[in-house]
């Protein structure tokens, strides 16, 4: 049995999609980043950094924790041997993908929400500095699926990786000319009706449901 | 023969070290990112993201280009079969700790780095931020170096990820508390001192020199 400590986010739902995809036995224990419960002593010891997601794998000898959403996608894929090719240009592509979001769409979409709904004060430098900035990587995977159903060959960690964000700045950035990137709104559509992504987005949403009573 | 793409940054050195390392064949390229050279059509060939480093293997059959830096260190430790165990504890320690860079203290101390040297207004609110939040996460690797000489059981491709950024970080934000991070800076030292470090620190110097005349 995984044991998968999450919440309701972008990164936070990688797992639970990729965990649903592999067919893998989880528990989902909500950590509540609004209130902290990223930051208890009882959760840094699984992730020092304190951030969600992170997985604790109870199955085999000794219990096995991973965190960072990137390193757990490529724990379960090389556990189940699902999502990610073992070896050639299409590994590559599936791993430089992955990274790209994880260093890019990630943290810049992060930046572009904390400066527009967040922060105490109206910055527009920063505003502006972040919208464009992920108006242009939404931009290198809108190119990027112009003649592909998937990013990296067959459905990957990289689609996994890379559609909560997507999704976000797509509806985000809608009116500031993220509503031109018409093919990765498409394959937000096409990865979006995967049954796996159907009922993760689901468990999520109860699981938020049912922890806030 | 590896042709590697790349500049004088933390970012852009990461490969260099691994290349040293594996005692492999390279010819480097150096693209000029303060003169825009990443966004010339001939380097978005390679990568269209347009930012250093990048790789384009051209042993075997076809040619095989690599960009982000996480993906190339995973690549050039798959060839040769060097620093990131095969499977097991150390080999998601590693991989978990190589995002951890990629989306954790490159970003950020990038950002600290635009809102302190860069950006044309002062705004206090986004170089605390920054500050604040660099300072968190060295502070995540100064702990779990406490009791261990690298990142992941023996030295791996999360240490030479984590090098460039953590000694950037240790300088830039000396006088502002990373002074104290005593067992980062004790293990930059460590890695510094590697021959494969020194020579890739000194080959990239050099090729700087030679391309600004
Ligand atoms: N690079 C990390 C990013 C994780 C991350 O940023 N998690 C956010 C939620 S989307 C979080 O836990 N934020 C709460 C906090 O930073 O205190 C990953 O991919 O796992
Ligand atoms: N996540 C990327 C980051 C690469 C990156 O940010 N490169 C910088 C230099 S350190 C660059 O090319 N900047 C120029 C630009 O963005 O135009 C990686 O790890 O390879």
């Amino acid at each position: 049995m995984i044991d998968l400590y999450t919440w309701q986010t972008p990164n936070g739902e990688k797992p639970v999609l990729m965990l649903e995809e592999c067919g893998l036995d989880y528990r989902l224990h909500m950590i509540d980043i609004s209130a902290g419960e990223q930051k208890t002593p009882e959760f840094l010891a699984i992730n020092p950094n304190g951030k969600i997601p992170a997985i604790v794998d109870r199955e085999g000898g000794e219990d096995h924790a991973v965190f960072e959403s990137g390193a757990i996608l490529i724990y379960l894929a090389e556990k189940t041997g699902k999502l990610l090719p073992a070896a050639g240009t299409a590994r590559y592509e599936t791993l430089q993908l992955t990274f790209f979001q994880v260093g890019g769409t990630g943290p810049m979409l992060g930046q572009w929400h904390h400066f527009t709904n967040a922060a105490p004060e109206k910055l527009p430098y920063a505003i502006e500095r972040y919208k464009k900035e992920s108006l242009r990587l939404l931009g290198v995977l809108d190119d990027r699926l112009k003649d592909r159903d998937f990013l990296a060959g067959d459905y990957s960690i990289a689609d996994v990786v890379n559609f909560g964000w997507a999704r976000s700045g797509l509806s985000g950035l809608k009116d500031e000319g993220a509503d031109t990137l018409t093919h990765l709104k498409a394959w937000t559509e096409r990865v979006g009706s995967r049954p796996a992504v159907k009922a993760a987005i689901e468990k999520l949403d109860h699981a938020k449901r049912s922890k806030q009573g």
